[in-house]
């Protein structure tokens, strides 16, 4: 199982892609954060910006069909899209992402 | 050393189940989030909910105990309980995180 | 790429990390969380604390030099100072991160 983070711009995008992906079995859930501030460097200086994190929980398998499914949708052009790999976890809490990811 | 996740529903419950997990030795410390927005299937529709995330440092060893111990407290039928691999970290920390999980 | 993870005690400390960490190619980008409550154990007594989580961007080889910089500029005597390996991520992002943080 995996973590898949991305962020965007406002709460009611981050609702979308959410919805989005556990729709189309992508992903088992997804957690919507409250606002972050991003920090990033844009043309020379240090921009900050209002940010909203979606942290998705899906299989392995279903890593690279999420990843192109958020390409698709999200409206950045280089959106965050990385996945850190979950090594323990609760048995069942695993069945169940794996069970809502399939099908 | 390990982050290891989980998620409910009340602030109240969140900081329950971190100064359980403390008290116990099987945490060095927990961080419970701003509430969150969870998206997830069920009956066949989208649903979303409000809840907190509890993020607990622990050590490789006390993971099992941990787990166990979470799966015993916690009111879900099915917790959220994953965990990460920590694979680059401070020393002093590192090593705090050890001494508040033994004994 | 890794994602390195920090706490501190003001909003503003928590800015000025990520600031300058950006400044210094340190990290390609910085999220700061909304508040958290973090909960440990002092002196025999679980304690609680308002916190802010900074979560840093960059390589594997730009690691060790962040450490050092936070280690340097944090105030606190044993800063959390964690790091987790992303596995995935999107092709055009990754690229961007080692961009970010080179030179």
């Amino acid at each position: 199982m995996l973590t898949v983070l991305t962020t965007t711009d406002s709460a009611e995008k981050a609702a979308a892609l959410a919805r989005g992906a556990v729709e189309a079995r992508l992903a088992a859930c997804a957690q919507i954060s409250s606002p972050v501030t991003s920090v990033y460097r844009w043309q020379g200086g240090i921009e900050t910006a209002q940010e909203w994190q979606v942290l998705f929980k899906t299989t392995n398998e279903r890593y690279e069909r999420l990843e192109a499914h958020l390409r698709a949708v999200h409206d950045y052009d280089t959106p965050e899209i990385i996945a850190v790999q979950v090594v323990r976890g609760s048995g069942p809490y695993l069945a169940w992402v794996a069970e809502e990811t399939t099908g």
